[in-house]
């Protein structure tokens, strides 16, 4: 259920509905938009009387969401989810685009820096780097842990960086909350309900990844676990799924991004990486994606991928990765988007 | 195996090579390139004498190609195929965008011409409608046969579209060879072989549609059935694949364009109105299939699709078809592409 | 639409309604069942008149059937369809089992009465040989053709075996037509409505296998085709789809069996063969299949597999197909099934 | 590597090896068999020096594993592993069927009662009942946690039936090994690599089911992580993959019992219910998965389906449980298995 306040309702009384919620056993979502403040209400337990709500002061109607997924759903939030970073023109939603580099591991000080710096002179906005690893093999390796966190705190100093890295249970998401200013959330997680909820506590952003064989809608229920604990900054992520198709690793599957949506106002980025598994796959799948209307992209890059200790033969060099913000930038008007400022002002700073 | 010539061997010199070959009882593939002329070998009786060919006047080398697709190959063909069209300027491959734009069925004249002037106005250079229809029931509309392929002659004359359309079995594959210019094969009959080999015989293009659980390897070996014939005109066309995915009708597997580009030297289309089954899907598809290095597009418009015979939630209207034309000639140059010259004509025509 | 006689209605009656379907343009599908013969009605003209139909002597009821698949339906028929091979003791459907076994291929008269007399010993009541090979590779062996249709009919005369053989074509169609006494048509063809068509006007049956990709319904559509044309007698068979699962060659979906059995009257056979395409898992799965539910099975046998032209890996020895005989005959009773009687003489034959 | 010990090797040389691998900073694994132990050698710093090992005393030789799973791998264990529950004759793997038969969540006492009445009656060895339930919604019953477990140890109590419940993460996990004789790991936390180490530190059973999307090679490089850890008594489970194919719930690949046993030696169950969504395909599939050579099943059982607060629509009634039963110890002999002889007693007394 979602009620829906008058466009002039005061803070006051869009606080006098939540308690009344929250009073009666629910669990009250307060969800500010341009023309006015929604409520969502979530929690098993049943209806909740409509006729005492519509009766509250500043209340304009309550509705019910026919969909499984509420918070996550247009019904409740129509206009698009933009997650902005303080101190920062890095933006995930709206009409920005998001370039998330980095390769797949912090394997070293020195590798990372060496990435880093070439991913920001070429307009990153964002690094990512595995810190903890979800590896199919218990002898692979499995991360540096806290040691990459340090590393990946130094770059944003250094670089200025938003870091986005992935957490894989209860012990690494403390410390990637701690040190990261997104969340990831792997896609073999995706249905980790115990982590999702965990997430959801927290106030930083989520970046969730779809799983092998989520549908649609198992996707956007993924995202509902973490915003039903409060936490409504999630950011989805397209990164192949599993099929018969052998020609790459996962067959990415862009048209979801039309579909999510024109059902959810979470934002949605694309990982070429992982969704091809093949570097010379992976400039042509990035534009595809942002000209499919994606908010952005995940891209792995390595400056030298033949000696990575994962993923080496998705990583991109760091020349292909210059060459794909320069297409990413000409492509983005055609979808009514811009890369930040900030980023133009770097690739020019790049070259020099 | 492959005889490649010497860069300055006769016309003589490779006859007298094709003739020693079916001497020998295999099938012989001159191929022309813009340096030399190589000359495939098919048949399936065993390895040639490599000796006795290498001796032969004009000879450079024989080389044995390991792909199971051989004239489908870049081992034998480097170069891109470009197809052209007589008397007109629509070009598929090479640096040319294709647009191929029409009903999924041809139901009357008075709607194939409607679309078909809209089509062209908006800068189409082909015009697709089905004439006999591979419907998944008995009892669904087949499709108005030569009545159809004779209002798509008219239709070439009036607007200087090329026609495409489907062939289903022997009967329907002579009459569309007589009538259209390029004869496409549908995704059911991808591997149906007798009509592959009769395809092979004629010599008109035939546009070919990856079969719904078509692996790349499949896909270039129907097209090997149709080259293997002396037809080597063919154009492959990614339209979907089955996978769990149901957010969309198919799932759309972009990725195979670049995969198959690294392999193969035939053109590929993308037809994200199968592919997706959804009309507000079909633009942002069709973007990314061009930003992802297609060829061109295949989809489909209707000006009534809530009226349509078949396929009429996936039908764009014709504006909407005019405005992806728009969308498409922006991001052409990105990839190192534009849409034919006649084109922007035809589009600012449309406008006026 | 269903016509439901009366229980004794004359076969006048039955006929004069049949006759009133085809006037008004609709064509007409008798079905007689245990208690009563109903009459299908098909054309996709629209409605017919139900008023008029209900008024005619010996008629019951006029019912809509809702499901897109009419004759093939339970709604249509209520009893399992049978079908019976004049002069024999086999029958697919029903409470037998059917055991169809043979070579991938027929490679020689030699190769194929030595696998014919050892199957036929240990019970098998069919025989199955590749005449017409649907290959992925235009190189590679495409079957003897009329030569191996007149080896099977041969074997026929000496063994008693009941021939199945796939047609791929118009052309292959009439000669298996003529020489065997089952037509296959194959995955790869199954929504080759061409051929479904031409299969439906014959009067021999048809044994139709599941597309790799094909949902239950269009599996049904599929025998909907032949059946349209008035051939009733269609057999299917489930041999495994595609998937993302790699540890066999398809992925044998035996949970279709009961779903299938829910809604349609057509035997259902399993081919573990095609199903796993290794050895090893034939008989697992083919003991699977019976315990399952299916009428029967369709299994590749070769006495030198590693020999074999095509699918050796898959084949098993005639001592394995002699063993899984035994277990299906032990398993049958438990599904109320039995193995025929001839066969189970046979097996004694063969021992001695 | 693996470390393959003389026939009559003391357990003090055992020992000797174990620590000599230990002191190298790898992990000893003892494997004890029927002729000889061998102890399999883990952990992801590189290879160790062969000749040090084959030097002493008791070691027959020192071979290398090749596959990427190790201690799962018949290569490092030949014969099947069976495990076993103390005081009862129930047992997992070898000659036995195990059948794990329950309602889908503990509802209540009284409902986990009247169903564990009826399984065990009908001759049922263990136990299942979800008291942490994974939902895809968080609004959906999350299960009665602790007050479940309690309700299942009396369950054993009463009726001797050993109990098998999933845990979800760590909190759930410490409790479920408190409580529960095997520990259930879900499909969606097949790869929750956390967990599946956590619960390789415990010395309870673990049964795994796989994941959706998941290869045979995942699949059992999941069983390597918790094996890894020193738990060797690994269950697998095949509770049906995600694929387009949509007349089930999930598409049941039971060819991957024999492809399991083929490369490792841990026992694989079946999960009919899960496996195809439907009530009335639970029983062709349970007989399907014995005749296929698994080693027993795991099926949802609930006395009121219909007001189920999960999975009714798979449930099957308790009298459709006993007549499963019933054609399981039929089919059983034809595999070479029998159903526990307590549970025979069981079966009459219940029909008593």
């Amino acid at each position: 259920m979602l009620v829906v306040m008058k466009a002039h309702a005061t803070p006051e009384e869009v606080q006098a509905v939540c308690d009344h919620i929250e009073r009666l056993g629910f669990r009250a979502h307060p969800l500010p938009g341009a023309q006015r403040t929604a409520v969502g209400i979530t929690g098993n337990q049943g209806e909740v009387d409509r006729g005492n709500l519509e009766a509250l002061p500043g209340v304009a109607e309550v509705i019910r969401v026919s969909k499984p997924y509420k918070l996550a759903s247009r019904d409740v939030k129509e206009e698009d989810t933009v997650i902005r970073f303080a101190g920062t023109d890095a933006v995930i939603g709206g009409n920005g685009l998001a370039v998330i580099a980095g390769p797949c591991s912090i394997e070293s000080r020195e590798q990372a820096f060496t990435i880093a710096g070439q991913v920001a002179a070429a307009g990153a906005q964002f690094f990512r780097g595995g810190a903890y690893k979800p590896r199919t093999s218990p002898y692979a390796f499995q991360g540096l842990g806290i040691e990459a966190l340090r590393i990946m705190a130094e770059i944003r100093e250094r670089f200025g960086l938003r870091i986005v890295t992935e957490a894989l249970d209860s012990e690494s998401l403390e410390r990637v909350a701690e040190w990261a200013d997104v969340i990831q959330i792997g896609a073999r997680n995706m249905q980790n309900f115990s982590l999702l909820k965990r997430a959801g506590m927290l106030r930083k952003p989520v970046l969730l990844k779809r799983g092998m064989s989520a549908t649609l809608e198992e996707f956007l229920m993924a995202a509902e676990y973490i915003m039903s604990e409060g936490n409504y900054e999630v950011i989805l992520c397209e990164r192949g799924v599993r099929t018969f198709s052998d020609h790459a690793r996962n067959t990415l599957d862009l048209s979801i991004i039309p579909a999510l949506q024109r059902v959810s106002h979470l934002p949605i980025l694309v990982d070429p990486s992982h969704g091809t598994g093949r570097r010379d796959s992976v400039l042509p799948m990035a534009r595809a994606a942002i000209a499919g209307g994606a908010d952005g992209i995940v891209v792995e890059v390595h400056h030298q991928p033949e000696a990575a200790l994962s993923d080496g033969p998705q990583s991109i060099y760091p020349g292909q990765f210059a060459s794909m913000m320069d297409d990413l930038g000409r492509i983005a008007p055609v979808v009514g988007r811009s890369l930040p400022r900030g980023i133009q002002v770097n690739v020019a700073a790049g070259a020099s």
